[in-house]
């Protein structure tokens, strides 16, 4: 057994990282902390996982962490995260970043979007913890900046064809709709229940910062610079993230090419499925677990290419992707903990 | 006070429309028929009505219903609305149609995505009912398609751009979100509660019979033909729809200018809202009204314009118009019996 | 037209007066009020009425309240209301106040839940807002404390029965449930999206503040001491409650004798819609509108009376019934600026 | 590793049976048969579970089942239940039926609230599966009526109470609040998306079939004949059920004697969480899981006791309780394939 910490452990990416370690066979949750709940027992918080998760929170001590855990996921917001990592990676501990703070290669693109950057040497050493394109490096790593939730959901429908001169890379818009569970735990008027309910709006149109980091790893990926546009949007519901993505076709190809291309591109990944021809994901059908489902559509009378995928964004959109990370990294089974069935309903 | 009758007045626009001609200040509402539910009284079948709609529903004759009312509305299925319409006309009615079976001025257009047109001639002396472009055809005519949700939410912004030479007529994408109601009241697997409440899909991509509807109106205002590319998407709500589109810019725009052209476009539209720059519309801040809100944002980085509408899908995208037909039509204000306030929540 | 403020327009209960008077025929809204967003434009706050309600929110200041306005409505917290009623009061306006502070004959009552009153002299001048069983007293009012809106849910199913010896006035059981806007506007993690859209819970049981208002008015109509448990629970929804009643009969009644209680009790009531036997009431039938359904059931096998009624809990249980009381004391009728048809969905 | 079968997999009780079966460390899911989608493999019907379950549904056949299966779950409409599980019991299987076909001693009580009885012989020695109060003879039973979900969430509060001269058994009632996931997977308008998602409502006031289940477990725990008040009502939402129970206390007790008759009797059970004095249990809390948690509130002003329940209807109400009935019978540890962490939203 792994021995694992999670500091901050009572915001809903915390939360759900608790939620999925308790299950995990081959790790141990033996450290939980929480600024403003500690001292308190986790299910005094969550009172869902009364009998089940039997820890109380304590204040951050990177000693006390680090002797205590092999592996440390850190759920903070942007910038407390950078204070804190370093020095853990310091005491020896292997560290899961839930944040912005480390997902970035160039620090100037992080500063234009975020704010200065505080340990920017550890950008060249930590690895984008995405492990469908970067499994080999996530496996030697020590730090992983986990991805955000619309990037994965963004960059796994356009992955295999960043190559292959199938779209127009310059042509690339990303319409993305999450449920509110992204916003997170904090009080805030825009997560009101009354508020979002029975509304639908779109936010930071053209202007969130997921923007940049998904175009550094496209660009990395088709080996050129690639600029999107995406909005993201609103939906009254906890969780599920959906992506429309459109791209202008390069020639006249038909259903089975782009099949095709997605299937082999991820033949061996457990947590991609791509639909046959003709379905459409729903984030019903993941809700709760670590799937990415990926469907598409040729518009034949534009010859566009429409992809459209589904994530649960506080799985595979941010803890189960972490617990995937801390697999890989421990040389445990991809899927170690992260099987569950999905809901019908 | 003129006299109306609603054909099919138990499907959701029907009752829609009974719930506005309710409170009509210059109609009186005098006729409805329902097939399903004939000999019933209507607010058996909404109870919410109760002490508000003393009608019983009868069944559809032609003879009665055009000597009882001047004018009709028809909220039928598509091919059935075919069937009716004629009728009514020849006995002297003026018919406000909410199918799709008199949107189209090329029946080859309409019998290529539904089916043989049984009164293709009628075509010609039918108006597209969307007030904002049709005002004057819609005072002088006596047949109005009354236009579907997603071309009232696509075209009202679109419309002041498609001849400025401001965006790239080859771009256009359109991406659509809509509340549950827009399937009507039949039952189905894809509206049953548990499959729509907590989960999020797009349906009918780039296949929806709303597209050439969209096309056609666009084509005829660019003077030219246009293609786009349109995918629906079911949000778990049961009104409202938003509505996301993407265009090219044709040069190095401002916010001012596109502002100013959607402005100047509906200085006189009472139902027509342009929101301030970098403000974004809600489907909450509609919901029961005939509003549409129209806000956009450029992103610079790609140089392309993001228009976001939104309306309700049963006032603005089906009955509250056909009511706004009708009362261009009878010579009223604009605004009659559609002026109630929105709701804060 | 008579002239009104509403003072505290920018909660929900606050906008939802600002809704209804800008659709009253009579009355003119010519004052509002916020402390926190003094100086805005209320579209602002709330963009659904942009194009509607054209007004800028000030500071309170009585003087200036009282010159400009016949009527004002107090849409304040508890506490805050009673240190501005009376300066209202004495400079001759007419007040209607949606806080408790008002409500209550008893002080020690209203103490004892509460807090210290500062105006308890008020008390016996004030009028307790509930026009069905308090007409006469409303119309000669200057100051009304309008009903909360758990109590209004459940005096009027109750009332027609609390003097015919028709149930046991000792076996009183309130169970209701309301919808999140009764919350009201202010953030908590009660009323945070995740937390309330997919779960249902009851809160304060048997100790919510609503109870010994019901209590109160409950034994002034039965004319001896009423003792009743009441709980209240959560939906997920946003506007709508339902209250569902036990009584223990007192007899071996019929249908027909309770179904006639309700009718005569309410037979020139406009607002109050007695439903058939055998009909359930529900809360999507009153969304919006100032109407109170009432249903029942007697369960013979225990031979207890079971009631059930619904209100939209911002309009019949606060603001709508507050205009409804204005109408009464300004002798309008008693419907204007509230008679709105209900939704079918 | 026992091998079951599913007897209707597609319906929403079914569905939810494959899911926790496939996860089931000890039991091996071999066969599942639908009328409907005969032919078709199971994540057709339900897309979440492609890659997961990797079965097709075939017709049912006594033979084959019995030949193939140790354990069978029959997951149909009440009547054709009846009609296949004798069957399978001559065949050597053993079966859990989720119908209210076997849950009923007396063949009179069923036959007066559902239809005649086709095997009325086998109500003798079907036992109720309720494991928390028929543990023994579940362990030695070869046929199992799984109870209802409402009747669970009832009894399971109510039990500790029933022989202990706590309450009046006389004044019990019961109002219960389910998601609609309750109501099945057919269509009906009552679960049409638009009629329940901003709605709340009661339906089978004092007339719902679980009502004779309730008190013929009730009084055979009570000794004595007890008769119940229920009114069950319909939530938004898709998972999840709230009971509220009032009866008359028949002492002055105090909350630790409620507390610890509650916590004593629950003791060795692991599916009960008995809440600490002063907190309200939340559907969210145990959506997705087998828990029953349970709270309480001693109305010292009427002095009645106020019991209340949380279940995820289609788990512990239906499927959880299946599969936690199997383990029982098999030997199995009792929490096998039911131990997953609950989510924190």
């Amino acid at each position: 057994m792994i021995k694992v910490a999670v500091i901050g452990a009572t915001g809903y990416a915390g939360a759900e990282l608790v939620r999925i370690l308790a299950g995990h066979p081959e790790a141990s949750l033996v450290l939980i902390t929480s600024r403003q709940y500690a001292g308190k027992p986790f299910d005094e918080i969550y009172p869902a996982m009364a009998g089940v998760v039997d820890l109380k929170c304590i204040l951050f001590d990177a000693d006390t962490v680090s002797e205590t855990a092999d592996f440390v996921f850190t759920a903070l917001p942007h910038k407390v995260a950078m204070g804190v990592v370093p020095g853990l990676l310091e005491r020896g501990a292997k560290v899961i970043d839930l944040s912005a703070d480390f997902r970035f290669k160039d620090p100037a693109i992080y500063e234009q979007w975020y704010q200065p950057h505080e340990s920017p040497s550890l950008l060249e050493t930590a690895t984008y913890g995405l492990p469908e394109i970067n499994l080999e490096l996530i496996q030697k790593s020590s730090l992983i900046g986990n991805p955000g939730c619309y990037p994965t959901s963004t960059i796994l429908p356009l992955a295999p064809f960043m190559k292959e001169n199938l779209i127009d890379l310059d042509s690339i818009i990303v319409d993305s709709k999450s449920g509110a569970s992204g916003a997170g735990r904090s009080l805030s008027l825009t997560t009101h229940f009354c508020e979002v309910h029975e509304g639908f709006r779109a936010y930071k149109v053209a202007a969130h910062r997921h923007t940049p980091e998904m175009e550094e790893v496209l660009s990395n990926l088709a080996g050129r610079n690639v600029t999107i546009t995406f909005t993201p949007h609103l939906v009254p519901m906890s969780r599920g993230m959906l992506t429309t993505i459109y791209a202008d076709l390069s020639g006249d190809f038909s259903d089975d090419v782009v099949h095709d291309q997605l299937v082999s591109y991820y033949k061996d990944k457990p947590f991609v499925r791509v639909l046959a021809s003709g379905r459409v994901p729903d984030t019903l059908h993941v809700r709760g677990t670590n799937y990415c489902d990926i469907g598409f559509q040729i518009d034949k009378r534009a010859n566009r290419l429409i992809l459209i995928s589904v994530i649960d964004n506080l799985v595979k959109g941010a803890s189960g992707q972490a617990v995937q990370n801390m697999n890989i990294m421990a040389g445990l089974p991809e899927t170690a903990g992260l099987s569950a069935c999905p809901f019908p309903v």
